[in-house]
């Protein structure tokens, strides 16, 4: 595609945090333009009276519709059950969707049932739908109409672990302990999100399971059988990624740290570890590998996603922890990346601010 | 009343922030013995496994009721309106009442039916209601069975003024900009508690009207006319304060600041204005003349109001500061030392410890 | 000057909270280049080695270096009093200066010295310096080649009271009570700056004088002064206005809050208010009068000033309150808008982004 | 020791955030009375002065003297390396000593100069330490003069993490993946404690090694080392645990969560971790056992440790998650719990107040 054309772009949901992110990185985009913004409440008024923040935005008169007519790319910024029954009508007419919601993750439709308590609303679409992690998945991104943008602890966590995995360093037992901020619950009020229960306090959540366990867990093991079907060099048939996933919730408003744990295998050495993750990321626009743990606040407003690797092979031990902006790579700022693999732009348009620290 | 005698109490509405602390206050206190708690949620429950945090405390084991059965003195610790009917019957049944909410602070029906929305719910008890703040009415309060606990902003306003009203030390307009933490919002959910819309961030509220404002100035015009009618050596007739209130909302837990400006009257000196505030507050037990202006976090889970006094006759201004725990002088703790008061026992009881700083 | 050209720019203290507010606006400025960045600190590293949040910044690569060489245009984020002995150097070198500190705000040498505890190290240059606030002095900035760029409580200040004072419309004395995120207190460690000693509290400071106070007065009796030698039709000589103003440390990053109290002159309508603040700011790119409060939130990131006016004439009070983040309109921002008119630049240029809320 | 008497007591470094809460919690100290106070900083004035939020406690009006003279128990608050010192010189003037830095934790000198960078100053005295986690070694702390408090990180994680070792239900490799409050840096300014460079952002720090994990180790080598000599009927070896320790800085005041992740040995039931843990606490008084995560704001203020445990026998995984507050359990509070054992004193006495909530 030219990169001259602009393409008329949705944000279904903008009155939501992943929603006001994208209309706050599309702003200035340079080849998305965003000619419609959706949203269950305050339409009518414009972005500039729902959502004053945005008054410098040249985004800010856009009034606020009811649906979409005209755009040739949605991003649907919804709950998930809602988003799914919407992808299905925007794909009837020919556009092209990045689902923010969980719904076309998992590649399953009983596993969507067990975790998410009701019925897939569209299970036809699940072959369609590609996991919109370009650093797994470009070329199908590329390809694809329907992405499904993966869920914030999922990104942060695969992109943690899948060199370790993918070059069989570790053994298939892990940990991710993830610490992640309040918008990650969401704008709707809530008992979880109020400022006096959160704050000056820390605490797990999601001891018992977590909906983004399948999905770091269904990643992880394709890329471990991936890699066991290419090369069997080390002897051994390997089993498949269990993951022990916690999260706990910070009295911070955006950002996600997640620190894994894993077990180095036999004879693993600092230098293999290093080259497995170098390998992976020396390339990747998006991907940082850090010398020093990483602050959540470095990444807060941009799209990276900074990983610093840490290997004691005389404890056997593996700590990887990566941070991102759970809006941004975690969200809205993924979802444009897609969207610019999808639309054949390049991939970093939008996407190269700095995070606005502090 | 013996002190050896123990006042069976209840509270009434003790999942709320206001609740919480007062089972805080009282768990320990020598007199006040609580027997009973109730809460329209988590009946049945106890109060440990409501409100994890009790555990140590002495009435963790105690069930949550949906009545009031035996008690002589009740707090009520639930929304305007409601707390009305339950005063009545409570009154009725003999017992007395301390009412945290707004519904018998303002003594003008009228007035409180122009601020609050709907009809005073029990007109007929507003002339038995005393106001409570000890500081200007105590021995009201010792004579009472039904107190109208101030409001938070009206207490440290109003403490932070009244000397300055009472000696005729300043013109009748005078400004106060507050500043609140979180929990003054109540424990439900809401936009304005939501942590990511409040943290990292502050802003003006109330500002064409805010229910406090009424309070306030009923109360400072009582104190500026007991003033003229003693004293009226300085030979003007004086004319009613009327105040600019604007409240703030500060991302913290708790904490109320208010910084409260006047203008002196010709001739005033710094020294009129420091024995005016000597006069009225060396003697009490739960308000503290500063040198430096007081941080909030000074009273945290404290009853003591700071109040720090600044003169600028050069400029003819007066500032005073004033910080209060919106939870404890401004709420449970005020509402603990009203019913000490009530039941003749030693003002201080349960009430002095120092703030949890840090 | 062609708007093709690019200006070699250089940043002098880019470790400190502006000189990396100045960065992140610099890094897509499309006329001010930056090749130059400066510190005491991190010598010989590159901005991404010692601010890892630059990483994906077209200026992350840039090595930190001791001095300038070749930069046409330099922006001072240094302490006072350092500030003013390099400014006479730069300009001696023929360099344009905008200068972040307090050094040149103050026109009175004698003024400076009694706040500022030192001589003018630099008193020759002080009739050089604009005062960089462009909404007042926009004709002077184009001409100058040293700017003072104002504080961040006078800019907000400054911007909150000057209509009313050019029409005329309030009394003499007028207070500003300001609300600061713990970045104005600078990056270097101190008990003030400390998290615990800030967190969950608030505070008043500099009750008895703050440095920001001579800057905002010396200001607003210009306006007033100007506004009285063109129109005198109020039939009043008038007298200087007298500011009180008190800061506070609210526990946010970044953001400022003013609210302003002043004494309508009698006659004056909520008409001639709202006519004089429109006059003022419709046609500013940087200033918008909100039909509600401003959350500093909002403005965090970008360089607007948010106002909102209320006039109550019945009590002859007007409020006015005004929200900057003061890394941005407070002090990078603004600096690269005066940078902007010093080379005849688009004035909105590098400057339009809508702050990064949530 | 007869309960009427009053141990006089003092406390050295008061002004730090360890020896502040010591003032908190011993103002109301039933035997422990405290009669001095000391800091480097600050001498002369009274406790008030120094630390304003004091004012209405039973000690505000003590002054800060420059060393002891009459008490017969010392708390030392002051950091490692002074401590020893002066333990010495305190012991040898016949008082007990409480030593809440980490003088005399590890037993090993050769650890101690690896970890801490000096020569351990006071090697004679470590075989009288006795290590203060009253649920492992009540006995012993019961019979020293010289207590060593451990350190936050150690208390809340061998809590967690002992029953299990104990009982031999997991393999030796563990995980403490802790969060801790800024209060943890102590009170000296810093970067790290800035509230600009914490707040609203998370991080892991000491990844490649931090002083509180030989502490750790050491402790819970012992409890697997006396359960393998006591018991061995499970017909394995067994090994020494080993841990790995990363602690995460979190932006709030004070609390302490420890996430810690074993791995179960075979046919290791629930009902078998149930039993260890209930057996290990369920008479202890200032452990808990909770149905579900604790957040840390629940024990803020309270000399609690909440633990919740989750066993996940399918997967070979238990989870247990403690919080303490680390100025309390993790500091002030266990050295008074400590204190009381030495004097033979209730072990409760002035420590079961709960957290101040919220």
């Amino acid at each position: 595609m030219s990169t001259s054309t602009q393409i008329a772009t949705a944000i279904v949901g903008v009155t939501g945090y992943e929603g006001i992110s994208l209309a706050h990185v599309l702003a200035y985009h340079p080849y998305l333009r965003v000619t419609e913004v959706t949203a269950r409440s305050a339409q009518g008024q414009t972005l500039a009276q729902a959502l004053p923040h945005t008054i410098p935005s040249p985004l800010a008169a856009l009034a606020i519709s009811a649906d979409v007519r005209e755009a040739q790319l949605v991003f649907l910024a919804v709950p998930h059950g809602v988003a799914a029954s919407l992808a299905t009508r925007y794909r009837a007419e020919g556009r092209k969707v990045v689902d923010i919601s969980a719904d076309f993750r998992l590649k399953d439709p009983a596993l969507y049932a067990r975790w998410y308590q009701h019925e897939h609303p569209a299970p036809a679409f699940l072959s369609e739908a590609v996991y919109g992690l370009p650093e797994l998945h470009r070329d199908d991104i590329r390809k694809t109409s329907l992405v499904a943008n993966p869920g914030c602890f999922p990104t942060t966590s695969i992109l943690a672990l899948a060199p370790a995995f993918r070059h069989h360093l570790i053994q298939p037992d892990a940990i991710v302990d993830a610490k992640t901020g309040v918008s990650g619950a969401g704008r709707s009020p809530s008992r979880r999100a109020h400022f006096v229960e959160t704050s000056d306090s820390t605490t797990a959540y999601g001891v018992a399971g977590h909906r983004h366990l399948p999905e770091i867990e269904e990643e992880l093991r394709e890329v471990a059988h991936n890699a066991r079907s290419v090369s069997k060099q080390r002897g051994d048939q390997g089993s498949d990624p269990v993951i022990t996933f916690i999260p706990h919730l910070i009295p911070m408003n955006r950002g996600l740290l997640a620190t894994c744990y894993a077990t180095l295998r036999d004879g693993v050495t600092e230098d293999d570890v290093n080259a497995a993750y170098h390998t992976a990321y020396d390339h990747e626009p998006f991907v940082q590998i850090l010398d020093r743990p990483p602050e959540t606040g470095w990444v807060r407003g941009s799209n990276q996603c900074f990983i610093h690797v840490a290997a004691q092979p005389d404890r056997h031990r593996l700590i990887v922890i990566s941070a991102i902006d759970n809006l941004m790579k975690g969200g809205a700022g993924q979802a444009v990346q897609n969207a610019n693999l999808m639309f054949d732009l390049p991939e970093e348009s939008g996407l190269m601010q700095e995070g606005g620290w502090p």
